[in-house]
Order: structure tokens, then sequence, then C-alpha cells
């Protein structure tokens, strides 16, 4: 890091030098450095904003997070506004106009030329979570004819203000995209190359249609910084940079941590205590619903423990081991999912993978757990009860585990979403009917 | 995706087609396309690799797992293997060298020209999780008193073998960090500017001590394409590319997610069912080691279950219930922990919160389930009984899921690793103890 003040004299510096100094300075930092202090001094927010040139406070909106957006957006006058606004992405608008109401939309496409807004409305209407939705449309095209010489000389003319020129795209009359020259290839290569020597025309490109988790792994895949966006003509529409990419694959790890753990996406360290109650709670009496058809299965058998009532002792081993086997296996078939390396041609050996899983880890516990059931009970029916009901438990763990995020998948419900309940919820049943069932069955050798 | 054959077709196009016309084929085709086709026909690979140029099978190694690279380099004469790892990148070499044993590593350094062997060793020698260790040491480095003009065409001489070159450094001449010239600024800006006059001397440089995940951060945050790694002296030691910070963040998040889980980090979808075995037993032992010191609480309190033998039906709930809530809270405050949004600043603010959410969601599940003892035992007492130890259980629950994982990162245990089992193993203790022990004290309004 390379700011030569700390925070509290890049703000005061923000605030009372002159203001031709601060221009200077903040010519060369980047925008979410002056966010974070944004952040961190919310009462100063307009003094320090109203210094800065409206191009950077597009910078930092464009950094700022979709709620902030607004947030900063609107600290300024009608007039600053519009001359923000014309400054912003179009990606980032679009964002920015998605979450806000009709009536605060289209007081922002107001401020708008016709053209400008009938491109962002037409953004709009792409679903978000595909690559058209995250797409912007400021990119450099360029055609066949022209020279390397000719082409440098038109980036010097137009690409001042396109965030990212790594890769120029080659476009027939149609809008066709017929292939890629990437900024390197145009600055090792000598001026009179013609692009139609030096394009690739494998460009590899997005159909704008595709979900934008697996745009996310293209762009893992193939380590590209920037990817063309196209239509079912392969007209080129926009196109995706990497550094979008990496806040998108962010934000999928997080949810699908937050989903597994069985807390709402949006809970935040920072919320307050009554949104992450709302992102819980729900979740809790889902999960009590649970544990109670767990707890009906225990109190069919009141009748055997009431007998045996080390039975009672043992069936925390049994819901927490099966518990734990199922919770293994859904944690690799959901990553696995979510990474694209479970697929039809492998999902059999999987099955029967985990199938040998179950058996072997079983085999392994229910022998020491048969072991301490004898101990404790004094009793060799006792443990092989235990030994047995554990063998079976950790089968239908490992199978239940591998199942249900594929079911869900199939039903089009996020897997990482609702696995963990209904694995739990499967284990705990099948693992209390197996032990106190069999319990049940040899109980006069128990007594 | 623009391959114009089927991985079939290409596979017999690269083994049967003219050379000629596979060598101006694979030209613009990234190599990771020709692994996808390797990985699949592994009797091939050979026949497949043999006919391609010995840069591109350097990108395609390049490309690889770290396991496979020695895989696909071992299939050449020792001759090809030198041409090979000559064009192979340093970052890459490093990798591929630091899994291989002594004798493995010394045949390929002894391969490689004694400059280039002594760069890769120093490469060795720094810690691989580290921005040293992940860093290439292939890039550009300008001085200030060039021109534009004269830089691209240093560019068009030099630059064709290095990856990455969005980012040119400028250096004084004892390799200090001057600042940096993004390939944008320098095409957009006139033939004859001097690099002095476009220079940004702000630029954000990494330690080389640096953590990678937290390399990782710093991308997230900046949107950068390369960020140049520096020592102490700020001198300039390599630079780290958005795409190798991509994969790293991915195998963060996989790692994370599968040690939330209770699964080793190594486990994958495609390994063996011993694998997975070993992956996951030595996890099972430990919690059932914790799952029969839960059991063994229940076994104090044998006598007040005789008595009361649905206080063991209602079991399942207050331990089910009570992971749940621990569940969630290590759930965030991990995820929390990995994106550095908890902080010595928030930490107490985030305590008091748990605190608050365990109470109120404690209050709302202590009164359902309160109805429902009451409904269950016809006995107000058993309501009353389960209801409190069910707000205390929550409350626990809260602030355990809180505690551990801070505790843990203080120890510089990663939170991930053994959180779960430590938050479940307390809750379902207290639980217990809160319960079963209520329960004995009040027991003779019980029965």
């Amino acid at each position: 890091m390379k700011l030569d003040m700390n925070k509290n004299e890049f703000k005061s510096f923000l605030l009372h030098a002159p203001q031709d100094k601060v221009l200077k300075y903040i010519e060369n930092i980047h925008p979410v450095d002056i966010l974070d202090i944004v952040r961190e001094n919310k009462d100063d927010i307009k003094d320090i904003l109203n210094r800065l040139p409206e191009d950077f406070i597009a910078g930092i909106i464009d950094e700022a997070e979709t709620e902030e957006k607004y947030e900063i957006l609107t600290c300024f006058s009608e007039n600053k506004q519009k001359n923000i606004v014309e400054e912003m992405s179009s990606d980032e608008l679009t964002d920015l106009l998605g979450i806000l109401d009709e009536e605060q939309a289209n007081k922002i496409l107001a401020h708008m030329t016709a053209d400008e807004a009938r491109k962002v409305r037409r953004l709009l209407s792409y679903d978000p979570d595909t690559a058209a939705g995250i797409m912007a449309t400021e990119f450099i095209s360029i055609k066949e004819n022209m020279t390397v010489e000719q082409t440098l000389k038109y980036l010097q003319d137009t690409a001042e203000d396109i965030e990212n020129i790594y890769d120029l795209f080659v476009i027939d009359n149609f809008d066709k995209l017929k292939g890629v020259v990437s900024l390197k290839d145009l600055v090792t290569n000598k001026f009179d190359a013609l692009i139609s020597e030096i394009i690739n025309p494998n460009v590899v490109s997005i159909p704008c249609e595709m979900d934008q988790e697996e745009v996310g792994h293209l762009f893992e895949k193939y380590g590209y910084l920037t990817m063309p966006v196209v239509d079912n003509f392969n007209r080129l529409l926009g196109v995706v940079t990497v550094d979008d990419v990496m806040q998108i694959l962010r934000d999928e790890n997080t949810e699908d941590i937050h989903r597994l753990g069985g807390v709402a996406d949006g809970e935040k360290i920072s919320g307050t205590t009554m949104e992450s109650v709302k992102s819980r709670l729900p979740w809790l009496i889902v999960n009590l619903v649970t544990a109670i058809l767990a707890s009906s299965v225990v109190g069919m058998f009141e009748g055997t423990i009431e007998k045996v009532v080390s039975l009672a002792t043992f069936m925390p081993i049994v819901s927490g081991m099966g518990g734990n086997a199922g919770t293994q296996t859904l944690t690799i078939i959901v990553r696995g999912l979510a990474l694209g390396e479970l697929s039809y041609k492998n999902v059999k050996r999987v099955l029967f993978k985990e199938l040998g899983i179950g058996f072997i880890t079983g085999a392994a516990i229910g022998i020491i757990i048969s072991v301490l059931g004898f101990l404790w009970e004094k009793n060799i029916t006792f443990g092989i009860v235990i030994g047995i009901a554990m063998i079976l438990n950790m089968i239908v763990a490992t199978v239940t585990g591998f199942l249900i995020p594929l079911i869900l998948k199939k039903c089009k419900v996020d897997p990482a979403l609702a696995s963990a309940v209904f694995v739990t919820t499967f284990t705990d049943v099948c693992g209390f009917l197996f032990f106190l069932g069999l319990a049940t069955m040899f109980v006069k050798y128990l007594v």
C-alpha cells in the first residue's frame, strides 16, 4: 500500500487542502480508497465528495455496494446527479436502477440522454443473474481492415473513458463478432500489420443468457481478463470483465457458505440484531419442526426406554454421528455441484463410492461403539444393537447426503439452501428408528 | 464457445490432420482446451502432445493442476523436457518443483540454464502461501525517461514471451519501484509523451511476505489485473496476476467449505473410496469422542430419565436447536473473518449482537417448545423446564459460535477447521446439563 498518509490525515487532506492539490493527488488514487474514507466518515460525506470531480465520484459509486450507490448519489443536487450519472458505467448504473423503486429509477433515467436511457432500459430488461445482466456495453470494437497504427491512434482518441480495453473485439458490418485482438498483440506487432493478420478468430464468447456463476467458471478456466457477450446471431452485445466476475464468485461463495450454515444470504456482520433475527429465526423454526419429527420417533419408543434407560444415554451418539457423516457427504456434493465437478458422467460412480464410504466408516465407528455399549451396559446384545444401528445409520447418512443435493438441484432449488436440514432430519429419524427399533425387537435380552 | 468441432472431432484432428494444419489451428486455441482433450484421452496423451510445439506444451502444463504437471512433462524425452521447461513460466515451474522429491526436482533444475535455475531456486525459498510464493518473475520494467513510442517499440521487441504485460512497472537504477504505467495509459497517450509524464506513482504494491488470501482480498478490492510484489526496500521482485489469484480464492473457498463440513481439504469428487475414507474417518472419530462426552452428561441423569421418560423424547430437540443456532453464528463469524469484515473495531458490538440474537430467538423457540412440552406431558413444570433450558441453550450457542472461531484464530488455527466440532459439543453438553439438570432439580413436580 503506498498512500503516504494514514486515514485520518487523508481525510483532513481531502477536506482542507487546496482543491488543486486534492485534484492532482487523487488522479493517481483508486476510487475505492476514497470510498473507504467516506464509509468511515458518514457525517463528512457531502463535504468530502463535493470537492471531487464528477467523473471521480462516478468511479466511487461504481465501486460502492449496490445499496450504497443511491445513498451517495442523492448527496448531490439534481443537476450534479445528472452529470455524475453520465459518467457512470452502464453495468453499474443498471445495478443501481435495479434496486430502486420505479419513481426513483425514472428520476435517474430522466437525467440521461435519450440514447443512454434506451441503452440502460435494454440492460434492465435482462435477467440480472445472466451474462447480459452483468455485462457492460462500453467496449472497443474495430474492423479487420485497420492497421495496428490506425488502431493505436483510434485508441488514443476514443479509449480514455472506457474502463477496460485489454481486448479489442473485431466485428463485421453487421456487428457480428469475428474475433479478438488483445492489446498485447497490438503493441507487440509492427505498426503496419493489418488487424486481419493478427486477429484471433477462435474467440471464446459467452451466450447472453448464460448464468453468471457459469460465466465465473469460464473466467476461472481460461484466465481471460474480458470476455465478449453475444446474442443468438453472434452479434456483440457487451463485455464482462474479470473484476466484476471476482465479486460475483465471492458473493456466490458467501451465499453457499451461509446457506449451508442455515442463515439468509444477505446477513451481514455489520447488520442490526433484528436483521439477524429475521435472517435466522425462520430457519430455526424449520429446524424445530424437523427436530419435533425426530423426537416423535423417540416418543414412539418411550416404553422401551423406560425399561432400558441407557438407550437414552446413547441417543446423542446415534444422531450426532449420522448427522456428521451426512454433512460430510453433502459438503463434498454441494461444492462439487457448484464447481461443476459432478456431472451425469460420474454420478453413478460417486453414488457407489458414497455407499462404500458409509459402509466402511460405519463399520469402523460401529465396532468402537459396540464395545463401548457393551462396557457401559454390561450386555452383549446392547453392544450388537448399537453397533448394527450405527452401520445402518452411517450408510443411510452418506446416501442421503449424496441424493438430497442432487434431487434439490433437479427441482431447481439451490442444493446449498436446504440440503442440511433434510439430511440431518432424515439421519435423525432413521438413526432413532434403527437404534430404538432394534432395541425394542430384542428388549427381552436387554433388561 | 467457438471451437468449430466437438471434442471427438477435435481429438482426431489433433491426432490425424496434417501437422501444419494442426499448428495453424492451435495458434488461436487456449491451451486449457487441449488440456481437456488430454485429460479425457490419457492413452493418447503422448501421441497428441508430440505433435504440438514445445512452447504450447509449456502452456498446457501451465494450465494443469500441480499434480498433473509432472505426469505430462515426463511423457517426453530428457531433451524435449529441457526445451519445454525453458518455455514454462517461473511461477508454474516453482509450483511443479515444490511437489517433487529432491531427485526429481534436481533433474529438472539440471535442464535449466544456471541463471534460470538460480531464479527458480530463489522462488522455491519463499513460503508458497505468500505473495512471493505465487508471484511470477516475468514482467516488463521500464524507465522514467523513455517515451511512449520508445516503450511501444521496446514491447514489440521483448514482450512476445511475457504472459501479462497490462501493467508496465517503472523502476529506478536500483530496481526500486517508482510507479506504474498501464498498457491503456500507454496506448491512449501520444507517441512523444514521456513515461515520467504519464506514470502513476501511487502504485499499490504487495509486501513479499503477505499471505496469499490477503493478496486475494486486495485484488477483489481494487479490481487490478496485476499487482507488483516488493521486498522491504521497495525493490520490485515480481508480479501477481489476477488469474492466479482467482484460482487461489477458489481453492481457499473450497477449503473453508470443506473444513466447515468436516472433510479434509484435498478430498475430490474424482478421488477413490479409500481416499475419502481417509479424509473423513479421523474427523468422525473426533466427533465420536465429543458425542461420547455429550452422552456421558446424559448418563449422569439416567436416574431422572428413568422417572420421567419423556425427557428422552425431548432431548433431540434440545441438542438439535442448540447445534443449529451455534452453527448459524459460527457460519457468519467464520465467513466474516475470511472476508476481513470482522475486526477489533466491531468485535464487541458483534458479541452483544449475538447475545441479543440468542436471547430473542431462544425466547421465541422456548415459548413454542414450552407449550408443546406442556401438551405432551400434561405437566406445567415440564413445559417451564424445557422452555428455560431452550433459552439458556440458545444464548450459550450464539455466544459459543461467536467466541470459538475468534479463539481459534487467535491461536493461529483456521477457524473453519475446528469450530463446528467445538461449538456443537459445547452446545450439546450445556443443553443436556440445563435441561436434565433443571429436570432433576424439579423432579418431584414432574412425576
